[in-house]
């Protein structure tokens, strides 16, 4: 029988999925499953983007041009501008979800071998990516006792070597919820310049941010505009994770025409996802004001509760829909298993993800979890309730 | 400005698409352009599956399972089954088309810098996936002379190395409408058992075969069920290339379960393609019969009328909807572009595809090019017409 690829017996295994059969072990006997660990809202699609799909009338369904749609680009291109990014059409490559934007970017400048540097804890996804471009993510951490701000910029001097060529930013953070700060993307700029690197800027839960702050996207760096690639999604932004339809946008063309090459190779992104995406471009104002207000909500009620648990931190995120929260135990991993396997309180339980899974670092997170709060606040104060009463009477609390 | 990475300069650009912009300044000037260059078929998509669209009752265009909808995967299973192929559906991976299937082979079973042999001319885009799997093609030559049968093992044999992990085979073949047969595969088998090497079999124009001739499919071979990889689409199938819909079928758990992982980083395959998909399975039979007798009139009509044109070889092809023609000019790239920029027939013109971009090695087929006969009797009468015409003052013929 011939053996699988080295580099495939290195693909990481999502830390999420390691306790899916946990989970469905614990539904099968009866328990209720809070799900706590996925960012799969229960938020309803827009009506315009149902709307578009029940009616449509095409008869055959064909490929799109490799870059998506002219007409949704146009339309992305109009999105961006309203919100200050810069961008035509032809700076804009529809893909197959964000994720294909990150491998193809990571294929365009990245040589097998070479580095990319991301804060960690981070979407563990990167890894995966990172694997298929057989390149290397390089860690640098940030801190739970920091509210996971961008780590000081001699920390990336530090890992910086010849072979570094990117640098990743998740902005809205996914898993920490942090929201990085213009000046913080300013800090960057001067170091992107001098080591001649890229910016992945990961902007998928742009909308997603509380407080009456403001998302200041890595495309509005003054200077660095052959430097930025911006990957985004209709996932989050319009609660469509299914339709796979993301984008990969830079004023770089080289970068643009290359990506493009890699997108040729596979034809063309789905065709009903874009139908969806274009139309999700008319979604009123009052589809976002309301998912804003049951985040905010959400976010505020569980953010505050959890904090009420004696032993659990929960910093307060500022966007995106996740919290990386600390726990009084010495392995969360063990801990979100145990909740599925052995603990229920009145026949319900909780899933989290364990925080170990989005650090690089080995032995970081282990005290930690990843909760989304992607459930009605009903569902949120079960789910926080049974947290609490299982800390109770968990056999390695600390 | 940052680098582009070596591999991204090496991604070939698609031997279709450089002629692309020549059609279009072709149409800018009202030239009627007939396109035999595409695999884009005109057939309607079944209506099971515009329907399923078109009744679409979710609120939440949700992920899907990363290896697909459980539903969708056991309705294939029995798809396969019905034509002798014994899986069951945690033996199908639903992917984002045959395209992902074959990146996710190829990086599962092959490290960078292995080898893979296909028989050329070859689906071009194997060469963009093995680029961005960091692995090599190894052409062996198959000839218009034997109507592009199997080159003898010997030749295989002459270009296996300690790095050839794979042989990938098309069949029905595009681009040469080649049908290899069950002694043909089980010439392989012994091979590839030897060698200890993986098949990837890319079946995804099975339903396309003429002549009452039957298809075999690779994962019948006995002895072979944990080396075979199948790909497969329902893109031609049920002309429904946009819904970006495919699937990567295996015997082998270990590779399966490798797949998925990689399937799993991009969380899952488009729900709304895999809606049409599944209801796709629904299709009468009537439909394929129309589809079918489609096909061969349009098969027996271009094939006979292309080899009536003096110094025009066209091998009739036993299934796909493809052909690889010899035409009586040494430089079909420039041919093709002539037909666009130089040359009109009563106002209109013909789009080929230069085969050259079919071969890896150097030279070859540089007097042929490929057909899609995927258009109406009464265009392909007319794209025939024009092709002789143009042949009759190309100052390029020989």
């Amino acid at each position: 029988m011939p053996k699988l690829s080295t580099r495939a017996n290195k693909m990481p295994a999502s830390p999420i999925r390691k306790l899916v059969p946990f989970a469905e072990a614990a539904k099968k006997k009866g328990k209720k499953v809070y799900h706590l660990n996925i960012g799969q809202p229960d938020i309803h699609s827009p009506q315009e983007s149902i709307d578009a799909v029940r009616n449509y009338e095409e008869k055959v369904i064909e490929y799109s041009h490799s870059a998506g749609h002219e007409s949704y680009r146009k339309g992305l291109a109009k999105y961006y501008q309203n919100i200050g990014i810069d961008v035509d059409h032809n700076e804009i490559m529809v893909t197959t979800g964000g994720s294909e934007a990150i491998v193809f970017a990571m294929l365009t400048c990245m040589n097998p071998g070479d580095e990319i540097i991301v804060p960690e804890p981070y979407y563990t996804n990167y890894s995966g990516f990172a694997n298929q471009a057989g390149i290397e993510v390089v860690p640098i951490t940030s801190k739970i006792e920091d509210g996971f701000a961008l780590p000081p910029i001699s920390e990336f001097e530090k890992v910086i070597t010849n072979k570094t060529k990117a640098i990743i930013i998740c902005n809205p953070n996914n898993p920490t919820g942090y929201l990085y700060s213009k000046e913080e993307l300013y800090q960057l700029k001067d170091l992107v310049l001098k080591h001649d690197l890229y910016i992945f800027a990961d902007e998928v839960y742009r909308e997603f941010v509380y407080d009456g702050e403001e998302h200041f996207s890595a495309m509005k760096i003054e200077g660095l505009e052959q430097n930025v690639i911006l990957f985004d999604s209709v996932s989050k932004r319009y609660s469509m994770c299914g339709v796979r339809t993301g984008a990969l946008v830079t004023k770089n063309k080289e970068v643009y025409e290359t990506a493009v090459k890699y997108g040729q190779a596979r034809l063309s992104p789905p065709s009903l996802g874009q139908l969806a995406g274009e139309a999700a471009l008319e979604t009123p104002k009052s589809y976002f004001d309301s998912v804003y207000n049951e985040y905010i909500n959400r976010r505020n009620f569980v953010i505050e509760e959890l904090n009420k648990i004696e032993g659990v931190f929960a910093p307060m995120p500022k966007g995106a829909f996740y919290s990386i929260i600390q726990l009084p135990v010495n392995d969360s991993e063990h801990f979100c298993q145990w909740l599925l396997e052995d603990f229920d309180y009145q026949n319900e339980t909780v899933m989290l993800a364990p925080a170990s899974g989005f650090y690089a670092t080995e032995g970081l997170g282990q005290n930690e979890a990843r909760i989304a709060y992607v459930l009605k606040i009903d569902d949120l104060r079960n789910a926080v309730k049974i947290i609490e009463e299982a800390l109770k009477v968990y056999p390695g609390r600390v």
